[in-house]
């Protein structure tokens, strides 16, 4: 025994000690029968889309290496957004593009709290010291104080998720243009909610030499592809390739999401759909009582709860559908985010949770 | 124009000095009509196995977020290797799992040379420095030079690539087993091509705790689906997993990898063909005149040209046949890289070679 603990110490010893404090990120993997967790596209795909991704996988040589370039994917992706696809890059998911960024410029990495987790998981597992500022109390970006703080940790990368997860809304143009404009870091405005804002700063990359974008086929039905979007100038794409695994577009999901976007039509009518659902959700949810719901410009819906949120969450679990539960002391208390999920699931998340209100409220 | 080039000045200086140095992964993508450079199965899937991957790919819920933890992909992959499936992390490709393990363990890296490419491309894009040691002129390894250096620079991760590439030959287990043994840092043993050598380290996991052992489908006819495999001890792999992109084995590949390797004869037979193709080929070359082959116990045969290895190189590739050119002053000198391809496609390089030899050799 002794030797053993004498192992597992020397080997703990080796591992960096960012590592070692970090948790794992967790994902809730409950079963349920509506998952309303992940801000999915909740429709699979139709048969059409399924039929050319059948097609497409099966005629594929997979015992090639991918075409490193993807450049079927990025011709296809720049016609379905109008971008250009020679200022692109492609990632492995935007995950493994905001691993790419903060590995190219490295930190001190700023950014709005609450915010997306992936960057501050991302830059401490890359070693990379992370400052917060917290949004305003009604979850607006607080532009001045972002950029006091950027000056005062020399801040190398900026996140600015527009719109922002998990609180649903778009910050404002001033307040983001202001920090694009005067702030000497890298700002990376992630758009992966785009479809269900239809807001840009994509014209904008001339004006803004320091900017990046990202987007991703994630939300629009292709989350199981892992294909990130990442438009910026030309001096940046260039930098940041140096640093990209070459082969980190597998030739199926190259294959499939080209396959798949021909059929722009169904993506499109389906976001329109999630766009109305969100509407209804959202209206429903104002009128329910003891819930109040954040407006949103993405495809899922943050809200408060005036009874404790880990409670309802636990009993939505028991009922068989999945939110997520962001409940924890400060801006996010009793907060729960739901994803717009098929209208008969909102149907059902609706009743389930007015059911539930009514009774723990009661209780 | 003065304002632009300021605006370039200041959007270099936010990048990090470690990436603006470093030359993106050169990949060479002349056209050919044999494509004998990058170690890849000549076969494409057969028949039954690209059915089944349409098949797969065409059910699958592309929609959802992939199964974070490739749950039947790593058994599939443990029963095909034997392995213990909750002792494994998967990445997307090995090249991804260099990546986590650099960023686990952190630099100084210690690696033979010459050896893949990617150790040292990672290290430094991941702002790690890099410390080598050439192997022997018979392109064996240095153990005690290895060890020594390891001590002097406190390296923290050593990586050994067993076969070597390019080099084709496998290490000596004592010289392997000494610095697994007596080495401080994270070793770990990259058997990319243990299907051609038959031979591994994996049950030795527990005597050598610092010990990783990486794997991939990449050379058995999947190089396109980008699944790498790490074997290590259950407290390196929940430091690793720590760090790992929670989705970075997209759905199409999981489910394709598992449909395929439900056909394992099939790739072992192609594996066996490979292996007398690889002897064939080696006995070839051993015979031709102004060629000196190494042996290999991997899918590509290095050999040294007595004339100009580029002009054979360009040659070559006027023939439409791809070999990797690896001549550069040094160990490597004069050398080229042949994968083993299809009968056919051996034959006609031999023919190929043989012809521009002759010629060359003359003139």
């Amino acid at each position: 025994m002794r030797t053993k603990s004498t192992e597992t110490k020397k080997i703990l010893k080796l591992i960096r000690p960012s590592i070692r404090e970090l948790n794992a990120y967790s994902i809730d993997e409950s079963p349920c029968r509506i998952k309303l967790d992940a801000m999915e596209n909740p429709f699979p795909p139709t048969h059409q889309v399924s039929r050319a991704i059948g097609t497409a996988a099966r005629d594929a040589l997979i015992n090639r290496y991918p075409d490193p370039f993807a450049r079927k994917l990025k011709k296809a992706i720049a016609a379905l957004w109008g971008m250009n696809p020679d200022l692109m890059m492609l990632g492995n998911g935007s995950d493994e593009l905001i691993q790419a960024i903060i590995l190219t410029f490295g930190g001190p990495v700023l950014i709005p709290v609450p915010t997306f987790a992936m960057y501050e998981i991302t830059s401490r597992a890359l070693s990379q010291s992370v400052v917060t500022v917290p949004l305003k109390k009604d979850l607006s970006l607080d532009a001045d104080k972002m950029l006091k703080k950027a000056k005062e940790v020399e801040a190398r990368v900026i996140f600015l998720a527009c719109p922002n997860n998990p609180t649903g809304n778009r910050f404002s143009d001033i307040a983001v243009r202001k920090i694009l404009g005067r702030s000497a870091a890298a700002v990376v405005i992630d758009e992966a909610y785009f479809d269900f804002s239809r807001k840009t700063y994509l014209p904008e990359l001339k004006r803004f030499p320091n900017m990046i974008i990202l987007r991703t086929l994630s939300k629009i039905g292709f989350a199981g592809l892992r294909v990130g979007i990442l438009a910026a100038s030309p001096l940046i794409i260039e930098e940041m390739n140096k640093i990209r695994l070459p082969y980190n577009v597998n030739t199926l999901s190259q294959a499939a999401a080209v396959a798949a976007l021909k059929h722009k039509d169904i993506v499109k009518r389906q976001i329109s759909l999630l766009i109305s659902e969100r509407e209804k959700l959202y209206n429903a949810l104002v009128k329910m009582q003891g819930i109040t719901p954040y407006p949103s410009e993405t495809n899922f819906i943050l809200f408060r709860t005036a009874i404790d949120a880990t409670r309802i969450h636990t009993k939505l679990k028991q009922a068989g559908i999945l939110v997520k539960n962001l409940s924890k002391p400060g801006r996010l208390e009793n907060c729960l985010r739901v994803t717009v999920g098929k209208p008969e699931e909102n149907l059902e998340f609706l009743d389930k949770l007015n059911k539930i209100i009514r009774i723990t409220g009661k209780g």
